[in-house]
């Protein structure tokens, strides 16, 4: 897993190879979601270095707007499966962590030295603790993907946001933002670098460009979406636009006014 | 810079050594914000490179909710630099990349193929382009710090979002989350690794944990302050109160109305 070349690595998302080569980069490129491991521990010790690794991420001013919380406990672990759309990588994976957007700390600290932390009803302070989050667990992913673990981001964390709450105890001023399973990759599991669409529809010079031309992007995912057993021969467009028509909010429709309760996005 | 060893930056974190070792992810523990750089160009290939790293990273039901516009016009990069608080970084670096969230382009891919994609009016959808755009940022900040190159994000764009709109002719959809500054780090400058919160402060098993002691922090922060040549006595509590007291938005107050009328988190 995560064996493949730069070269390699790039012909498998844009559909042919590069004419040039970008060296010490190739791990970066390799990245899929992982959802099938082998029955092996991941020492504590290793994830230690990695939560490290998701404190060196930058954080704005300092602030440090997150929170992790790893679910272990067996039981617990299958209620939170449960939580996350029921899914099994949740329950198999031999870590799972959970990544708060997380107010309720700084507010606490400031308060016990009389400072106010009351701007943070804005959404500014919504969205900045939000690309905290982000930017920590991206980082411990880079770390953990270089050394061979696999991981699979899990978004239904936000699907029962009062479930999330009662099942770990939140306060006020904190938000599960998505979950995080880790795990040796089975042998022999299939997990495809997955096409993505070409750089030049998502990479723009000086200005907003011209909506691109998705048709080849949606002609490169037919053969992936056949390979992976995905019924019907809708095209990427058709169920991108179907995934967020509104019907298939999965719990998630929720989220703005369950955020304004919890002390975020108020203003 | 970015040479130090798993146990150094972990001391540098944490204020004391650790009495154990994680091989082959020192990298990922030296971030810090450069914003000093040589006069020496970052080759457009290698950018690619890197661009082909921010697409690599996971992307909620493969949506790919961000964009990234560079910015390398000189008079442009001097306008750009005032928009974003006048930071003489950005008109310095050898590349400035703008990241968004983008819903525009789905939009566009749907409705050409009569797919609707109503369901993006919902906050949780603006949380999903912010994360998308955060990830592929972050393991593009990953992949070039790999190579020696220094980053800076620039959470200013967020200052002026109209402004902003305006200088990138953006539709609507389209939210610019932060910048990122790239460069070859200066020859002698410091920047040094930034302790972090304890990780029991960050890091909680099972359930959330009661608020952490943050005095040992506030004391560890005081003599990088001082090394920072920051003015006053003010803890870390102290003046991350002040940074979120609502007094210090730098236009930022306006998000949750300006992205509203832009196309998010309008449910």
């Amino acid at each position: 897993m995560f064996h493949e070349t730069f070269r390699e690595a790039w012909a498998l998302r844009y559909g042919a190879a590069p004419d040039f080569e970008v060296a010490g980069i190739d791990r970066f490129l390799t990245h899929r979601s992982i959802r099938k491991y082998r029955d092996e521990p991941i020492p504590e010790e290793t994830i230690k270095g990695l939560i490290a690794a998701a404190q060196s991420a930058a954080t704005s001013s300092n602030l440090q707007l997150w929170s992790v919380i790893s679910v272990q406990n067996g039981e617990r672990r299958e209620a939170i499966a449960q939580l996350c759309g029921d899914q099994k990588q949740v329950r198999e994976a031999a870590w799972f962590l959970a990544f708060f957007a997380d107010h309720h700390r700084l507010r606490a600290a400031a308060a016990a030295v009389g400072e106010s932390a009351a701007g943070l009803d804005y959404n500014e302070f919504y969205t900045m603790a939000v690309i905290d989050a982000a930017l920590a667990a991206e980082r411990l992913v880079c770390a953990a993907e270089s050394l061979g673990i696999g991981i699979c981001y899990i978004g239904a964390l936000r699907n029962d946001p009062d479930g999330v709450r009662a099942f770990f105890g939140l306060p006020e001023g904190v938000f599960g933002v998505f979950g995080l399973c880790l795990g040796w990759p089975a042998k022999g599991v299939e997990a495809e670098i997955k096409p993505r669409l070409a750089q030049e529809a998502v990479w723009f010079r000086e200005t907003y460009g011209p909506s691109p031309n998705v048709e080849e992007y949606d002609a490169r995912m037919r053969p992936f979406y056949e390979r992976q057993g995905m019924k019907g021969d809708a095209t990427w467009s058709m169920r991108s636009g179907r995934r967020v028509d509104g019907h298939h909010m999965t719990g998630r429709e929720v989220l703005q006014p369950w955020l304004q309760r919890q002390g975020f996005d108020r203003r």
